[in-house]
């Protein structure tokens, strides 16, 4: 049951399976691991990775005022999933996410222990289902949500976060600045499938009126018991923000373009004091502890243009994460650090280098990076570039871009768009690293292309919905979803049936040279 | 005047400045150089290469029917622009093209005589302005216009050629493959501002009823100087589809995708003879060496899909193209070389390299390369993506790929998003090379983004339209064009702003640190 007041109305979210697909569970020790069953036209089954929780189960009942039923069986006494890991235990969620994968159990307890890897699984959020991110493993797609004080609604911001997951978002994160704070991340959280993240100092700027310079210590610590006790999994934390980095941004394009590290440059330099994020991260570290909440180290000096990628500020403030990682790691607190935003395409490998290099290969998860600032509205594009070559570096999570970057908050086909994009340069990455079974959906999809099964072509697709609607605005009727070509060639100029001519006629050389005897006239591969 | 039948009405098509620019030109003994000045509301201005022709200068008198007006002095009877180069002569077009890149005539010339850059510019096609494709340039992009048997009409086709102009196209290919070839691209040729490229064998095709059998090399030959009369700038010959490398397809995902390719795969193959393309070669360079048009060899056995990317079949025609660039050269013909296709990411690299050394750094022209199978209606992102990479690699020219790709004819909308996509693709390679004038634009944009100037930071982005629409969503008006927030993060949370506040204050402090005697206390720098 939702813990606070709710609106008067329910919101409406989007259920049902996606087009050409069902939900299907596979049983492991009790425990149900999700998947998205495509029914092939040919008697074939494909199961694909499925964030969207129950919203696509036709047979779950959903009830948004009381929220998803919660994970059987959390353990909430033995520590993090970090700690557990060292102690040698592959734990429930390890063994649940090595179904998921597809990999083995041993090796997500290895990466978790490691810290190249982190499962954000707050003991108070068990509406989710467990995921992880490490460069090992699939890589990840972060979706950001939440209102701010001139747009949107409690009722949007859980629609926003059904529709992320059902288009793939692996995690969710909050970042409502607006009225209602509390309220709003409840109501994600007790819906959300996927592990949701938040920036407190966000909450605890409204607490003191919006004004930085009257932020406390106590005020934050405060907003973070808070939100650790409502669930949050995942939280951001600008603490390598330091007084002495402030001036390095000075001659800087754009500045300092973080919302959390201006915030937190503007109270250093006010109080001419080091960040209260930085003199007390000790004492945060035994409160996400507590709850086995997961660290995100923001890049509060992260450059917001191609002029400023790379830059002293930037770097300097990435070794202090490094040193923030260290502490962190020996309280038993699990830890990823956040990196860029702009950076043109030559300068992206090197964040990837010098993180691994100075955070002992935390898990990198990165705001794109934008590869050029000339694009505003077709943003999601210009950091899809970006985000597929930084995880092919080995980035394991991808803060997506949404096509209303720079100029507005994203509405629902913002989020779509945004999240497809970032399947797309996850998905990319995952190949180009050799992902285990990354390929298969691209030759599943590519053999339906090749033999005009256009139903499976599109239910095998990031979004089958638009690919079919594509399809159908020039060639709509039935039989064309069958037909063996389409409106870009026409039947006369289809390659791929042109193809099947040869190789029929292939087949019928090999078959006359084999009844003449096998003599070597034309090698037929 | 258009040469033959006329449709009885006008194709409508846009017209128009630009939002927030005008047109002007650069005086170049006696020539005029255009481009795209964007007038900012500081008082600067900035200016631009610019595709558009006189579609967007508001004192051009536009006559559809009479096509535009010719450029004049077209030297004809001096042979061809590579062998002018190599003469040590900087041509017109030569002087024109440093002009629009800001780069040294002697640097134009120099990369065309090595036949590391080619200027496509038929003499019979005096109405589009030069340009040039080379790696030493910046990067350009080409949108692929054309009807289909079983869609779209002439008017529809001119309209997307202004259109796909208009947003940075700097070639249009012509692939119409149903009714009116000759009409329509007589259409396409007469008002179009930039280089036309074709594939004849497509026109060829249509006049044997579409049988790819009863092709002959006279019915082809006839076709090419009937398209380079007309003024057709380049021309795709798919003249390394070896009859021994058909076989090489046989175990691929999706065979051949390329349409000239597998055209010419069944014509070999029935005839058991090798491609008249490579068999009648030289007599097709001395054709297109008399009107100066360019080869753009094609890819036939190009990747399509992620399964077949960089096999045996695609790397063994490669190597025929290189023999046959060195033939063409030889005629004084300029060349370039297509590329795939369908690459993973880790694959692209390869691409380049190979082709660098067996067709002698001859410019290099990719379709995409899609990184991913799994997006159809998406793939203008799955491509940019490969193409951004592949062109900082070195690809001179990227052919775009609309949302439509794999599902049916693009339409108007669809040709902007791709266009758009792809000028993103070749900026951020522009960067990434270090193009010498490039990263002013992103330096400009990111000025007018940190000092709110939205009118200016609309005015230089690639799509002003669809930008300002964009914020207008959240804040129609007027006002919100100046304030110092939009409704992304609203005013209490904008970084930008805070960062100016954090300005002031490090002004303040250095003030006060000079009055109290320049004693060392915070380093500002």
């Amino acid at each position: 049951m939702l813990h606070s007041d709710v609106p008067t109305s329910t919101p409406a979210v989007t259920g049902g399976p996606i087009a050409g697909s069902t939900k299907v569970y596979r049983d492991l020790d009790g425990m149900r691991v999700p998947f998205r069953r495509v029914n092939l036209t040919n008697g074939e089954h494909f199961d694909l990775y499925d964030t969207s929780g129950p919203y696509t189960d036709t047979d779950a009942a959903l009830d948004l005022h009381r929220g998803l039923p919660p994970r059987p069986g959390v353990v909430s006494d033995r520590g993090t999933q970090l700690q557990r890991a060292r102690a040698g235990e592959v734990t429930a969620e390890m063994a649940f996410i090595a179904a998921r994968e597809g990999l083995a159990p041993e090796l997500v307890r290895a990466e978790v222990a490691q810290g190249r890897a982190v499962i954000p699984a707050n003991h108070n959020h068990p509406e989710a289902e467990p995921m992880i991110i490490g460069k090992a493993f699939a890589v990840k797609v972060n979706a950001n949500i939440g209102n701010s004080a001139v747009s949107s609604s409690i009722a949007d911001e859980v629609d926003k976060m059904v529709w992320a997951t059902r288009w793939g978002a692996d995690t969710i994160m909050d970042l409502s600045t607006g009225r209602d704070i509390h309220l709003t991340r409840e109501w994600i959280l007790r819906n959300s499938p996927v592990p949701v993240g938040t920036v407190p100092i966000y909450q605890a700027l409204e607490k003191v009126n919006g004004d930085p310079v009257a932020l406390t210590w106590e005020c934050y610590r405060d907003t973070v018991i808070e939100q650790c006790e409502q669930g949050v999994d995942y939280m951001t934390v600008h603490a390598g923000v330091l007084l002495r980095y402030v001036p390095l941004t000075a001659n800087r394009v754009t500045g300092i373009v973080s919302r959390g590290g201006s915030i937190m440059a503007a109270w250093c330099l006010a109080h001419h004091q080091e960040s209260f994020l930085y003199t007390h991260f000790a004492e945060l570290c035994e409160i996400l502890q507590r709850y086995d909440v997961t660290f995100s180290l923001g890049d509060g000096l992260r450059p917001g243009s191609i002029a400023d990628a790379n830059d002293a500020a930037q770097f300097a403030e990435l070794r202090t994460l490094g040193e923030l990682t260290k502490i962190a790691k020996s309280h038993g607190v699990q830890v990823m650090i956040e990196g860029p935003g702009h950076v043109p395409m030559h300068k992206i490998v090197e964040n990837v280098r010098l993180e691994e290099e100075l955070c002992d290969e935390a898990p990198f998860y990165t705001l794109g990076p934008l590869t050029t600032d000339i694009a505003p509205a077709y943003d999601h594009i210009t950091s899809a570039i970006g985000a597929a070559m930084i995880a092919q570096a080995g980035t394991a999570m991808l803060c997506y871009v949404t096509p209303k970057e720079h100029l507005g908050l994203p509405d629902r086909k913002d989020v779509k768009d945004g999240v497809i994009a970032y399947k797309i340069a996850a998905h990319a990455a995952d190949l180009a690293k050799g992902h285990p079974r990354a390929q298969e959906r691209d030759d599943a999809l590519s053999r339906a292309r090749f033999e005009f099964r256009w139903h499976d072509q599109f239910a095998l697709s990031l979004d089958p919905d638009t690919a079919r609607e594509f399809h159908d605005e020039t060639l709509p009727a039935e039989p064309a979803k069958t037909a063996h070509f389409c409106s870009m060639c026409g039947p006369k100029f289809c390659s791929m049936r042109i193809t099947q001519d040869i190789r029929d006629a292939m087949a019928e050389k090999s078959k006359e040279f084999a009844e003449h005897g096998n003599q070597v006239y034309l090698p037929l591969a």
